[in-house]
């Protein structure tokens, strides 16, 4: 097979691939990551480049227009390198790594609310470093090199619980001992079935770490947690590389089944992922991966599956059944991570295949398992899961909400990042339009809390009716609503404001998919409340967590019929939950043992049997409902 | 560097070597495995081999006469390869697979005794195979398959014990569950700690096996053990690969500890050496690997770490400490052993560097932990252990008795296989010998049995006084004593008996160490005694284990003051006890939690401390005693 040169622009990055390989393949191993919704099928239009020079072979071309053809436009996903090549990647086509410090803002709330938990169920991490020292051996005293330790360790730990040590620390062991002349720290685990030799090392009084692991569809977050203090120490957060084999769960689970490679590539892309946030945060901190001794991972069950290398072929097929609910804890070395090589991965348990460990790590940072008040706990990512109840009884489900609210499948959608629109302010009269944009430069798209809110203005203007239809007559008679070929738009921005050379809209599509998002949000919360018989205002809390959720806009979001119409002092924003509960449980034995509790106590509501969600989903697809007596205070806006 | 062929006569075999490569290693290459007593430090004079042509620089002639090393005989260790060559391995320098089948006319004996320890324990395999029919999951009950599985599975063991999943086991899950349509044969570990699943298949009926190994310095044996009815199905016995680094467990230590890759070529050779024993067995047996469960380990503390590829350099130097006592349980696939992957290797713990897992495994054998009577055990290997004590206490000790009775350092010595000398017989007035020959063929050497036979009937016709000094003015005249340039010897066959050109001989260098074996043994034996205060009439019975003991004369023994000299009915012969404990603890789980308690119990009694031992052992230095009176019997002989 022929191989041929694919040079990347503008980073300049040049790469031998074999001829026939596809542009999105060529540009992932030369370490750029373009974004790819549909999981390389042609459709999303997500993964477009440009073809500077050099000869290329395009089989689809999905909707890209004649005059972006003319240009050298291509899909990267159907085009092969025929030739030597020059392309351009632009910005809007990239994955990047976005921007989890936005979340500082909420560390006070995050850490106040973790550090009382953590005094309910009581501070014992899952692992820990003790520093003894052992006598040498004699002739007369001569106790195998394990046995010594054992016995020592055990005085130190005051505990009868079983003492395990793998056969690799087994075999540094002898060396070890007499290199730190029986003066020792010594990390294990600490676990309620008993303990485990991680590591042992000439005594010292360096921490010893653990990481609270968030793998989402979309996002993955790592925090550094001092296992000492209980502080985190760093955090970091970037895309998961498996965006590039498709956006949301269903993508990534048709590509995973393929074939054992794709298994195999998508199981390396999120462990990778991984590795490299963690190599980020150990060379910012001057660290090791010696130094950190835990991990606990929150991730929905096919993130799960995927992280730990197994398939999730029947997560997807009627009945939907997860391999695994409550996962084994795995080795670092198992699955290639860069810890101590025992240190302990604990995988958040599952309560179905929709209902992952992240909506249980979510669930038990919320409390709402001990709550007397009646909570609905929503996390709002590239799925929308909803947990209801009180420290009696919880139920749950999912709402294939989509991955609209994260950016995906909207023209101009983005992430929360520099360049994304998040506040829409639009004149009803003139139609003018005042835009807050992230990072304060010119608009590159529009994320989740801009689209609620431009969705909610759109309708105020008048721009579009309650059930999302374009209103080419508009009174204002402005030139930012228009019809295009095959759809209709509102202009946002124009090309000029936006820098480029497009001007930035939201179309009548983007409209319909929202309200299509919103109403399978709102449809599944109803849905819930039907299960056990209860009514809206008898909620006493609303709990949102999710990045998107974070940056929501309760107003809006009431008012497009996202959210129930309650008393906006119900509402609570916790931010990024998963990462939150999992840190809980690197802290805490008894809120892990806690969490396969709750897991099994969350009863599953499978929203595909009977009729209820969809008669539900069929009403909440107006803005904000059919039923406007389930909105009053929106009620009189019209 | 240069490349030559060597070819291996009367093999035939041909291999490509690197210039300067030594025969020894050549060969081993080639497949083809010769002694080599001490390590290849060319002091042995094992390793012969004859250069028939092409070009060899030797470094070293050891003890070769100038006939030998005209006839191009040389020691394959100190000899390099400098060109194209023939060279022929003659029988006596290979190391060959020896017939543990001789043991068969122990079997009866030892299945049945195998029977009552089995019955009194409990019959309890570590892991077993049970049959279960899952419900299929609906929407409606939707619990994960590992959950699934689980909760049948503990329906059907009706115990709460923990019950685990390896991740390797998990990932093949889904797969396997709905191929076999939830009807399943599962084969799990089943230890007090709790069950971990092995392996999952569709039902079936075939029996499931485990192994029980017995890792000797010079021979290695595995029994196949059906786990459901008990019976030893199938057994196999080889030499160990590692003796091509040297015969005892010191010269093997000293070969470990010089580098890294030291360590892992001899872990990889005793690795090798089961594998191979086991694949023959299975081909046999027409069985794959996954049949096998299971395996349970006993050696001497050395072969066990160096099984587990522990670094043994602490063991060798003082106060000699193993790294391990009790060691945990590996998965086969951690150190590549062809069993079910995740099947659990269980080694026997040992007391002390030198009071190793073989004889904690034959102390179970005997069952004297649980004995009114006082036994006094004897491992008679490649080392001399002993065990002496009854329910109440136990003492225990190693004595260098040296490789002599498996026939390392002696002129003619060998293994037990055809062509050894097992029995002599010699006229006291003519020195006309009558030799019993294992195999019923011409002589080749003597084994162990045959030397303690030879010297005793050496005393008795007055070619050796007590002392072990050859009389060359013995009243016969005979040829058969002389004088050679450096030692004197005793004629056992001659050359046109034997069907070489080598008389077969027994010299003054050979009764001298035979002497010191038996010294040391006898040492070890009244040692322990005086630790706990008790004379040797105070035995009430002596249990004779390891594969050299089950030929071995008491009379003889007695004569020379190997064993003490104690009533006939008082010994009992129990053949390979390290690998009968091994098949008892495989068998029952209550024996297998025993071995660890019999392991803490048997007080190790370090001889090099205090002058008790050298004083006996200087006393051992005769036949069969400085103090006749310890030998009533064999004092009306002389």
């Amino acid at each position: 097979m022929e191989k041929f040169q694919v040079k990347f622009m503008p980073d300049q990055q040049v790469i031998e691939v074999e001829q026939g390989t596809s542009l999105l393949k060529a540009a992932s191993q030369a370490g750029i990551f373009i974004k790819s919704s549909c999981g390389g099928k042609g459709t999303c239009g997500a993964c477009k480049v440009t073809v500077i020079s050099g000869e290329a072979k395009s089989e689809r071309t999905g909707n890209l227009s004649p005059e972006q053809l003319s240009r050298g436009v291509r899909l990267s996903c159907h085009t092969f390198v025929e030739g030597d090549l020059t392309v351009e990647v632009p910005p809007e086509s990239r994955l990047q790594a976005h921007q989890v410090l936005l979340e500082d803002a909420n560390a006070a709330l995050l850490t106040e609310t973790s550090k009382d938990l953590l005094t309910y169920y009581g501070y014992h991490p899952l692992a820990r470093k003790v520093n003894i020292r052992c006598s040498e051996p004699t002739l007369t005293d001569n106790a195998g090199d394990w046995t010594r330790l054992s016995i020592e360790l055990k005085r130190v730990l005051q505990s009868d619980k079983p003492l395990t040590i793998p056969l690799s620390v087994l075999q540094t062991l002898p060396e070890t001992l007499r290199q730190a002349h029986w003066d020792l720290s010594v990390i294990l685990t600490d676990l309620e079935s008993g303990y485990t030799v991680l590591h042992v090392e000439p005594a010292n009084d360096r921490p010893c770490y653990g990481l609270a692991i968030d793998v989402g569809t979309t996002t993955v977050v790592v925090y550094l947690v001092d296992l000492d203090s209980g502080e985190i120490v760093d955090k970091q957060g970037s895309y998961n590389k498996q965006a590039q084999f498709g956006d949301d769960v269903i993508s990534r689970i048709v590509y995973a089944v393929d074939s054992t490679e794709n298994m195999a590539e998508i199981q390396k892309a999120v462990v990778d992922t991984v590795n490299v946030l963690i190599e980020g945060i150990l060379e910012r901190q001057s660290l090791t991966s010696q130094n950190i001794a835990s991990a606990v991972i929150a991730g929905n069950t096919t993130m799960s599956q995927l992280f730990l290398g197994i398939n999730p072929r029947y997560i997807r097929l009627e009945p939907y059944i997860p391999t695994v609910n409550s996962t084994p804890a795995v080795s670092a070395r198992e699955i290639g991570l860069r810890l101590l090589p025992e240190a302990l991965i604990h995988t958040y348990p599952s309560v179905a295949s929709y209902v992952g460990g992240d909506i249980v790590s979510g669930a038990l940072a919320t409390d709402m398992a001990n709550s007397d008040e009646i909570i609905l706990f929503i996390d709002i990512g590239t799925n929308g899961e909803i947990v209801l109840g009180n420290k009696d009884w919880l139920v749950s489900c999912a709402c294939s909400a989509g991955p609209c609210f994260e950016g995906g499948g909207i023209l101009f959608g983005m992430r929360a990042m520099p360049g994304a629109i998040e506040r829409v302010d639009i004149d009803p009269e003139s139609l003018d339009v005042k835009l807050k944009v992230v990072g304060k430069i010119a608009p590159v798209g529009i994320c989740g809390s801009g689209l609620v809110d431009c969705l909610a203005k759109l309708r105020k203007a008048g721009i579009i009716d309650r059930a999302g239809n374009f209103q080419l007559e508009h009174p204002s008679q402005s030139a930012r609503i228009r019809a295009t070929e095959d759809d209709k738009e509102f202009v946002l921005a124009w090309a000029h404001q936006a820098g480029g050379d497009k001007d930035i809209v939201i179309s009548e599509n983007d409209v319909k998919n929202l309200i299509r998002a919103k109403g399978a949000i709102y449809a599944g919360i109803r849905s819930l409340l039907q299960t056990v018989a209860l009514e809206i205002d008898m909620i006493e809390r609303i709990v949102i967590g999710g990045g998107f959720g974070n940056y929501l806009n309760v107003h809006d979001s009431v008012e497009i019929g996202l959210l129930p119409d309650l008393p906006q002092e119900k509402f609570e924003f916790i931010g990024n939950s998963s990462v939150k509960g999992a840190r809980l449980a690197l802290l805490s034995q008894k809120a892990w043992n806690e969490a396969a509790d709750l897991a099994r106590k969350m009863t599953y509501i499978e929203l595909s049997i009977g009729t209820t969600f969809m008669d539900e989903f069929v009403s909440a697809l107006f803005l904000p409902h059919t039923d406007l007596s389930l909105f009053p205070s929106v009620e009189g806006t019209f």
